[in-house]
Formats: C-alpha cells, structure tokens, sequence
C-alpha cells in the first residue's frame, strides 16, 4: 500500500567547510506521480561519495549547483513499483540518480544515468558498490586508465575507501603485486584480511616512504590515488619508468580552500620517469561497464574477490553517511539502506 | 690529408650547481682509427641539450656517468671518411652519438643511435636540429603524446628554444591555435614572426595568467612543457577539460638542487580537466622518426615550416654553447659548426 507522503533531504544550507547535518533539512513531501513515459521508483539503497559537497556548492563543474531547497543529488538502487515507460516493468531493480528520497520519479532519460540490474547472483545493493558506478570505477581506472599489467605493483591510496576497497581484488587478479594505504591499523587488517592487498600501510602511523619501499621494493608501476596530497607525493618518488597515476580522487583537497592546496614536490618525477598521469570521467567509460560488471561478477562468483559495505540504516542517516566519508570513517562503500526489497517485486 | 691529432673535449669536473667551462678541458689526441667493422666520421655540427648536466652528474638515469678524463657524450652530424662497415659508405652524411670531437669512430650499434641522412633538399645541418632527434621531438612530441587536434589551442614553454623553435609551426600546420613562452621581447618577436605562433607572452615581464586567458580564451587543450615549475602551474590552471601536458623537459628546475624543487599548486587540474601529464623518452618511438622527417621534409620544401639555428663556430665554443642554454640565451637550435662539409665527400 503506497503511503501519501514521503521523507526527502533537501539543501538547507551550503556547507562553509566541512558538510554538517544542519546544511540539510529532512522533509515529508507527497510521494511523486509519474506522467506519460515515466515510471516511479522506491528507494532501496541510497550512495554517499566525496563529489557530493561539490554538488552543493557547485556542481562540480559537471551539474547544475543544487538549489537550496532542493533534493540532495545522489544515486540509489531502486525497485520500479509503477511504470508508464516501456523499457522499465514493474519489479525491475535499477540505479541511477534516484536523489536523497524514499521515491522518485524518472523518465529514463540520459539525465538519470539509470542502469538495469541484469545479475540475480548477489545482493542487489552491490549496483551502488562493487556492480555499480563504483565498482566501474575500480575496474576500469585500474585496467583501461592505469593500463595495469600482470606482475606489475600497483599502490592505492583510499584503500579501504569505497573505491579502494575493489581495487585490491582486481589487481590481485589481475596478477599484480598490490599494496594499499589506510588511516587506521582497523583498515590497514581489513585490507589484507579481506580486501586483496597483500600489504598494507597506515598513513597516519608509518614512515610512508620507508613502507612503500619495503613493500614496493622494484618501485610502483601503478598508482591508483583517491587522495592526493602528500600520500601523492610519495608515490611519485618511487614511480617506476613508464609508471601511471591514475588519478581517481582528492579527498585530502576537497575541504580544503585554494589557499591551502598542498603543493607538489615530485611532479618532476611524470616526465622523468617517462610516466603519466591521468585523469578521467567515469561515465566517458559507460560502453565499458558491461565488461567491467560481468568480469567482476564472474570473479565474485569464483570466490576470486569479496566486497564490503559500510551500511547505515534509515533515510535519517545520510547526512551522517556523507560526513563518515569525510571524517575517513567508512571501511568499505559506504551506503544506507533506505528500505526492504518488496516480496512481491 | 688527415691530420694525425684532433681535438676533443673532455670531462674535467662534475659541475657543482652551474655547468662551468672549467668543468671542460679541451685535449690534442691521435685521430682514432677504425678497426674492422668500424667507420670513422668527420664531425660537421655537435648539438648541446639540457640533459647533458646530467650526462656529466648521473648519466641521467639512461647511460653510465661518464669518467672524468672522458670524452663529452653528445649528438652530432658528419661524414663517413673511412669505413670497413657494410652499411655506411665513405661521403654518407649520418648523425649520432659522435662526441665532442672532430673525429669518432663506430661500430654503428645501438649505443651510437646513428641515422643517416636521406634528404637532399635542406642542409645537413638540420640532421642535430629540425629533420633530427630534436624535431621528431617537437614533432611526435606534439603529435603522438600531445594527441593535438585541428581547431585545439596549445601553448609551448621554451618556445623559441631548441624543440619549441620547432612546434610553433607544426601546430599550426595541424590546424591548431599556438601560444608561446618566452623570456625575452626579442624571442618574442621572433615566435610571431618567423616561427608560425601566433601569439607570445613574455614569462618574465608580462602578467602570465593574464596573457594565458588573453590569447587562450578556450582555455589550454595542450601544454607543450619544456620548463616546468611556475609556468607549469599557470597553464594547468587554464587546462580545458580533457586537456594534455607534455612533459617534455624541465629547464626551471636543472640547476636546482632537490630542496629547492618549485611545489606545485594545480597538479589537481590533472583530476578534475579529466586530463593526461605525460613524459616520452624520444628513442622509443624511433619506428615514427620516418614519419616524423618526412612530414616536416615536405612542410620545409612547401614553405609551411621554417627553423631557426643558433650556430656557434669552432669546435672551442662547445662549453660555451651548452651554458647558453642553461643562461637561456639561444634562440633557436644551439649547434657549433666544427668543420665545413668536404666537396670530395
């Protein structure tokens, strides 16, 4: 039974700083109707990842800046419950931009970004994770931005970040030799215990460098960055010739004000050592993701990678979700699950 | 008639911050003579690059220091005098590693890097500038690492030096809008006039980020580097998205030691233009050197190109020619005429 109202968090305030709850309002909304070609989806898993405090200043250059007032961006996974379009049943599971809501509506149009999901082999919120946009990105910034190849080293910063967390896994089979970075020694054990690294370094702790050349000792061929920074510049001092960065996140700069970006000591070392390092846009990569989703799916099954979620529970967590990512809190994708798949589909 | 001594410079001195030409020493030896499978060359032109700082330190991490007491590494063009080698022919004019020196023997191995010349039409001298290793440098640099497009913008720093001198035209023979750096109004002038920019600003007197959004109101599609450090920041902070840095060489920071490395602030532009900062090492794309000489061979013969040569005469100006382009002072190809092509081949 479709209840009248729904919950929503709209943008209450734009975050001078750091994000905090109170730039968000949770609302109770009439539950939205769609119109010829539409369909209505209901909210099963909502996403929470970096770009999002962009999105509420400015659109990170990719979307228009949210309104205040309006609903928080974001993606989900979903189940469509009424459908006038014809690509899109009744009981089919989804993702895309589904928005900080319990329901929404879509006309499947590319503004959605929304995606099937094909699989019946593994829990449905792994299309906001490692089936997902996510997981794409782990995929395909290793194999077709980094060019990683079998008996390669690969370091990745973020390790045990939603991004990260995949990583270890991929270049584990895809032959390489992979060390990962966390912030905690909690993270650091997760990595190797469950992740695929097959060695970990604890940024806050260790002697950085010291630890990238004991467990990189040939020096890194790849270096899979979701931080930037100062953990940047130690990578580039050990980058092999014809190494890569692949340059996937800054989530050490994005709270950061123009005054205080860190500057880079070891840029020098791109040309020196014949490397590259290069930026990208995942969705640039969408007629890829086909390929990334069935090879990970086909590893999963094999029992050849595992994935972690960091689940909150209840719409009411997101802005709280949002932040743990800042604070470097989450131990894998950080997601919240916003209700029960229905039985009847 | 051969003499019995040449002359030949040598390494006296590892430099200590600048290159000194007491770091030199100029000697009287026996003119070598070629044993079997060997060929002896007259030197004609010796070249001078960057790198060779590091020739005389390191070996810069491609060949073995060199000895003191030993002959300076370096590029040259000459003819075959006299050669008990299949493959070269007395009179076959050729360039490579010759040495600084007015006679060389070799064995035409790998280690010599030899090519010879095939082109009638241009002089021969062109064979260490334009249709050599320095313009195939500019050229697939621009080409095949830069990716430049017809209707792209590009902006080239040390643009009227050796390499830069070179992609002014080939940029705008690409159909591409081209911006050169330089350091001087003169060089400036020379960029506009003669060789195929069609703008320039002087790095050291103009406002850079000013002139930047002045002459590249798009924004950078591709930054040709040869200096690095602050001027590297300003232009990737104008990168348009999907934007690409050649690294191609690093003159700001030759001469300084690591503590003084320039800190870069906008090394996050890579990231978030969805942009590629790339280094090439020339001699692995030798298989494109072909392509390369005969593109520029028919832009040179059809008028589209021109070169700029800055010729020091006399084999005892070879110390002299290398510190002017630490000082900045060439304009153009920095080569030293060493002896005059024989009419008898």
């Amino acid at each position: 039974m479709l209840p009248a109202t729904h919950r929503r968090w709209v943008l209450a305030a734009r975050p001078e700083g750091a994000v905090r709850e109170s730039d968000f309002r949770l609302e109770e909304a009439p539950v939205p109707s769609p119109g010829p070609g539409e369909f209505r989806i209901r909210t099963l898993y909502l996403s929470v990842a970096p770009v999002m405090r962009r999105y509420m200043l400015d659109g990170a250059g990719i979307e228009k800046p949210l309104e205040l007032g309006e609903v928080m961006r974001g993606r989900g996974v979903g189940e469509v419950v009424v459908s006038n379009h014809p690509k899109f049943q009744v009981g089919d599971i989804v993702h895309g931009k589904l928005g900080w809501q319990e329901y929404s509506v879509s006309d499947g149009s590319p503004y959605y970004m929304m995606y099937k999901v094909e699989q019946r082999l593994v829990p449905v919120s792994t299309a906001i994770g490692v089936l997902g946009v996510t997981g794409f990105t782990s995929y395909l910034g290793l194999v077709d931005v980094g060019a990683a190849k079998a008996g390669e080293t690969v370091l990745v910063s973020g390790a045990a970040g939603g991004v990260g967390s995949n990583v270890g896994w991929i270049a584990r089979n895809l032959g390489c030799r992979v060390v990962g970075l966390a912030g905690t020694d909690e993270k650091c054990e997760l990595l190797t215990a469950e992740l695929g690294y097959h060695a970990a370094i604890n940024y806050r702790t260790d002697n950085v460098p010291a630890k990238i050349a004991e467990h990189c000792p040939q020096g890194i061929d790849v270096f899979f960055d979701n931080v930037g920074g100062e953990i940047l510049d130690h990578a580039l001092a050990a980058l092999r010739r014809y190494g890569r960065v692949v340059c996937c996140g800054r989530i050490s700069e994005y709270l950061k004000d123009e005054s205080q970006t860190y500057r880079l000591r070891n840029w020098h070392m791109i040309g020196k050592s014949r490397g590259r390092m290069e930026g990208f846009f995942i969705y640039d990569l969408e007629a890829h993701f086909a390929r990334a989703e069935r090879q990970m799916a086909e590893w999963l099954t094999a029992g050849k990678m595992r994935y972690r979620e960091d689940v909150l529970e209840g719409i009411e967590e997101m802005p709280r979700a949002l932040i743990r990512l800042y604070e470097g809190k989450n131990v894998g994708k950080q997601i919240v699950k916003v209700a029960e798949r229905s039985t009847s589909g």
